[in-house]
């Protein structure tokens, strides 16, 4: 990668690092299960899901005050829940199904890729996800990270120009020392703008079979690669 | 530990996980010997050291704007070279002697008592150390912090309240489900003004043969354990 030298690597996680539709898939699947519930799963993940976005964009628009992801999430769920006709669900049982959002497995490459990064370079999340949510979400994965960042460090959602400048900020180095990495062309459009380097990991299955969105780089960016350990080595890690 | 049930631990981490005085007295003799200085490399420390709470209080009280403790040590470094008749050095010099603070070794037993503490607890650094600062710290002294969090992140030095409850927003949790661990009586003092449970690790020799301070609890703290594999011992990690 002639002319690429930079020295941290900041991460989009959900999606990019974890593969969270199969890990969530599974968990309202067995949830399912227990409870003989007849769903479309996969229907009621894409309609939970779809919260997220507006949820986002209400705080960065200054509609909502700083709400984090988890409550987003579970204010979508229960609308998920009453489409879905599934009216008899306690708070506790809710509360529970929410927190399945850190409970989400690696893309297979992830732990191996980000564990070389690591060797040549400071690695951190920089995500959408609250604080404690990637911290619990870390541990679970066992993301080698070397610290967290994210949206709410900065008390804006990507792609507000704050979050990439809290990075730099916390990070104590100059944008173009920093490389964002992300399966999503919007969020290296932004960081680019912010004066970063970019590197588009393409993860053709994060929304499933049908997936349209993200499948080929829509930008200049500094790096195409095809997964993790394909960074790695693309970074000489 | 009767009544003692807490979901993460935060670390003081100069002093109470790192032994800055002997890394630091290493680092300067270097120096001092590859540029055949005589100087008495204890008292420069010592003097040096001393720019650190006075830099850290002018940010408390608003006299200066947020200043990293790099910044504050770089300054406390030009006045002690001064002192010691030492002004030949060039900027690149100082800047190279003054990260010095960023390599500095765990004592003997803090890497395997966080890492016990790691499994069963989230594990941070609360340090009034820059947030870079800390990351680097901890890939030098391979330190196994689930995330980072110093004082930096509240805009704040401990022991201003301002730091404990960024801490315990961040983590997303009550107060007291938070331990905050030190070797310092005031800063387990504010800790436990804000709330969080308390753990006292005495280290008798950080500053040194002849330390005063900081020798016995001075409050009444949850625990008062040895050294960290002990902490780790008391809390059933």
């Amino acid at each position: 990668m002639a002319g690429v030298n930079v020295k941290a690597l900041v991460f989009d996680t959900y999606g990019t690092v974890v593969d969270w539709r199969t890990s969530m898939l599974a968990a309202l699947e067995a949830f399912g299960a227990a409870r003989r519930l007849s769903v479309d799963w996969a229907q009621f993940l894409a309609d939970w899901k779809s919260s997220y976005r507006p949820g986002m964009d209400k705080v960065n628009v200054g509609e909502w005050p700083w709400t984090t992801v988890e409550t987003i999430y579970r204010r979508g769920l229960d609308q998920a829940l009453g489409r879905h006709g599934i009216r008899d669900l306690g708070e506790e049982e809710r509360a529970r199904l929410n927190l399945a959002w850190w409970r989400l497995a690696p893309w297979p490459d992830s732990v191996a890729g980000l564990t070389r990064l690591r060797a040549r370079y400071i690695i951190s999340p920089l995500s959408n996800a609250s604080f404690t949510g990637m911290v619990h979400l870390a541990k679970f994965a066992r993301l080698p990270w070397d610290c967290i960042i994210t949206a709410e460090n900065a008390g804006f959602y990507k792609p507000r120009p704050e979050v990439y400048q809290t990075a730099v900020r916390l990070l104590g180095l100059a944008p173009a020392d920093i490389m964002m990495v992300a399966a999503h062309n919007y969020d290296l459009h932004a960081a680019q703008q912010q004066g970063l380097r970019t590197a588009f990991v393409p993860r053709p299955t994060e929304h499933g079979p049908g997936q349209t969105t993200d499948l080929a780089p829509e930008g200049k960016w500094d790096v195409v690669v095809s997964d993790l350990g394909d960074l790695a080595s693309a970074l000489s890690a």
